[in-house]
């Protein structure tokens, strides 16, 4: 049996800046992290490499993130926690001890119940190299022309982009009536659209799948409305559920569809065991209500958390914000926090501003695109709890800003007054700077309303 | 006489926002904006109409932005205030009354007290249409060739960018160890200062002007250590004082160097009259003492403080922190609040951090450059009082979630628990991200500093 001092299990976005928190909290300990993938893929990256990045391994995770930072890998799958003696056991039958413990098991793709799914031909985004290679071969060596993307959520929009670069023909299937709506207001939901269709993708919203056709392997599918579409592959991508086996099998407290029950300092029922990611649980920032959001980013903040706390309560998780962003061909698409309707639908009295503007000024600077920003503020406390950004790459950052805006309940007079910084060749003008004018209008707004 | 309820004197980027945020807040109210300037350049975009931007009417604010917003405006100079009546005199004998005035008047290049500073083809950063043009067609009919550029801040360095983008032999003279070193730290001058080199500009630092050579025209300088260079055009880029002769004359408090005096509400002595901008005085955010420093957004922001508080106090100036970016052929450098030897000079016990990573994940998504943050704490606090960064055009975006960083005291556990937002196409990747790493560095410093 090895003796170590802190012991995370799991390789990919929660468990690497888990263990390189731990190690940088509590320097003297020893930190190992346990993984069963010889490889791990950049998890947000695995739509990429079926067009604009060239194969998966472009796509993988340096170890070096781990060597660097004077942390110990085992790769193997660990099949048991024996809580009492403090222990873990692989498949390959070794044991370690530890002291603290970081469960960052991670999701698994959803398999829904629908009649074929088990057929040749239905892929999954799973975070394996060796499963997403094989796709890879599949396409270069099969006769795969017509794909069928079932969710239009942002994994399903951005598969759907990549298999175009890849000159296939794909139709995306969506149960709402639009792509992105879980995600994003309808109007950025229609101009993602627009954008889509542009690109020669296939759209069928407020369309349900019945069932999935075919013999061995998959050559159609039938909506719920009786159409039926032929496909040479069907990607299901339609979210996660937490890998929570170990978790339950251990004792823990695990609500099924909500990770590995955890604290606001990511411990679980267990004071020596934490956990963070996909796998654990989530409350929302704004409602304190469960969230099922999984996201990387998510993951590595809740890893930051967990992996401080481990021998000392140094850091707390304020709730799931939920940042992210899309690209489709060129568009980016970011949201921070809850969309005007989100908003309403939790309660809040939900005001908002509007500003658009070009992203270089002059606008005739290079690589011009229009940026949009939305804000939503709680009419009540005038805080900032919502922001969306269309436009082009910089609003990847911009979306970070309208989010530390939020975490520090910035009010709409806050962000009227906001001290920016701005150049021609890289923002705004400070007069059209778009947050601080969404801010204003807001103001207007409230005062109207 | 013509009767108004609020005036602003100034068209550029404090009496734009001025106006807007007046009319926003006091809409029943009539606003006039009274310029001495036909047409009003983007100050920031200056440098850009000799290279990337094709011409001074590339680079206008449109007077639009005035009437969408419900503003009057009257083009004419004003000669004089007289506060005991409340009007003011233009040049063309017209008599406007105001209740509540706001100057912003801005500010002018300083012209150094060199012998030959008078002669032509000496020629200024000047934010006026007619001169700008008149440099345009200089460069088209003369025979320029090289110019030498007095001052490395960002004004002389973006000139410099620029002037080469025309096939001009440009040269740099600057009185410190290097470019950029009163905004950025010695690591990040270096740097532009190794773009600029690569780029064909020569760079003399360390140097100061002692007389410009010439009878009529400028042919020459000579620098204090005797060396004579030849140069067909000299730009002065050295710094800008407070155009504050208006406000002089008509009695109220101005310092010459730092403007007229304003309190944390933007107004001056005379509590009808409001100042804001380049032309008004400034504290520094961290310190509290008087700041020089003169930038269209920190103009704009207390312009929009300005407005806002003409007939009720609604905000509040905290201080300048002073965010800004500049960039040379697409190495883009951003700061916000105090660099690490400023931070030390102003009393702090500075810690710093410092993360670089690629701007994409993986590295091979395209549009990729390595994005570095500095982030500079108060080891008393733990408080961020500093940020600066390096990278591609998305700088420009990042450096503002510093500022809302530093705008909210965060700490570096604030942080390093940043709620982010990540994607492929368009930012670092969570693990890596930046921001949250220089803070995790800096905690860590903290503790074996």
């Amino acid at each position: 049996m090895e003796k170590c001092d802190i012991i995370v299990i799991g390789g990919s976005a929660a468990g690497i800046p888990a263990a390189i928190t731990a190690k940088r909290h509590y320097p003297g300990r020893n930190v190992l992290l346990v993984r069963k993938e010889e490889k791990v893929p950049i998890p947000c990256g695995i739509p990429y490499v079926f067009g604009t990045v060239d194969g998966v391994d472009k796509n993988i995770i340096p170890d070096g993130v781990l060597s660097n930072n004077g942390i110990d890998l085992v790769v193997d799958e660990v099949k048991s926690i024996d809580r009492i003696a403090r222990t873990i056991l692989t498949a390959r039958s070794d044991t370690f001890s530890y002291e603290k413990l970081i469960l960052a098991t991670g999701s698994v793709p959803l398999q829904p119940p629908i009649s074929g799914i088990n057929k040749k031909n239905v892929i999954f985004a799973r975070k394996e190299v060796p499963y997403l290679n094989e796709i890879l071969v599949k396409m270069g060596t099969e006769n795969i022309k017509d794909v069928i993307i079932l969710g239009g959520g942002f994994i399903g929009v951005e598969f759907a982009d990549e298999f175009r670069k890849r000159g296939l023909n794909p139709t995306i299937i969506e149960m709402l009536p639009h792509c992105l709506l879980l995600a994003f207001e309808e109007e950025l939901c229609k101009e993602a659209e627009k954008k889509l269709i542009e690109r020669g993708i296939h759209l069928i919203t407020n369309a349900k799948l019945e069932e999935i056709l075919g013999d061995e392997f998959v050559t159609g599918v039938k909506l719920s409305d009786g159409r039926e579409l032929k496909t040479d592959l069907l990607l299901v991508g339609i979210g996660v559920y937490p890998e929570t086996t170990l978790a339950e099998e251990a004792g823990l407290e695990v609500d099924r569809k909500g990770g590995i029950i955890v604290d606001n300092h990511q411990r679980t029922s267990d004071k020596h065991i934490f956990a963070c990611g996909d796998c654990s649980s989530k409350r929302s920032f704004f409602t304190g209500q469960p969230s099922m959001m999984k996201l990387a980013s998510i993951a590595t903040t809740e890893a930051r958390i967990a992996g401080a706390n481990l021998f000392k309560t140094y850091r707390e998780n304020l709730g799931v914000i939920g940042v992210f962003s899309t690209a489709i061909d060129g568009l980016v698409l970011a949201t921070a926090g809850l969309s005007e309707n989100k908003a309403r639908e939790s309660g809040f009295q939900a005001v908002c501003g509007i500003a658009e503007a070009p992203d270089r000024h002059p606008g005739g600077m290079p690589g011009m695109s229009k940026m949009m920003v939305k804000l939503v503020f709680n009419k009540n406390t005038g805080e900032i709890i919502g922001g969306q950004a269309r436009g082009g790459p910089s609003v990847g950052e911009l979306v970070n800003t309208i989010s530390a805006c939020i975490q520090k309940k910035m009010t709409a007079n806050d962000i009227a007054t906001f001290q920016l910084g701005t150049h021609p060749a890289v923002t705004a003008s400070p007069i059209a700077y778009q947050l601080v004018n969404a801010a204003e209008l807001a103001i207007k707004n409230m005062k109207c309303g």
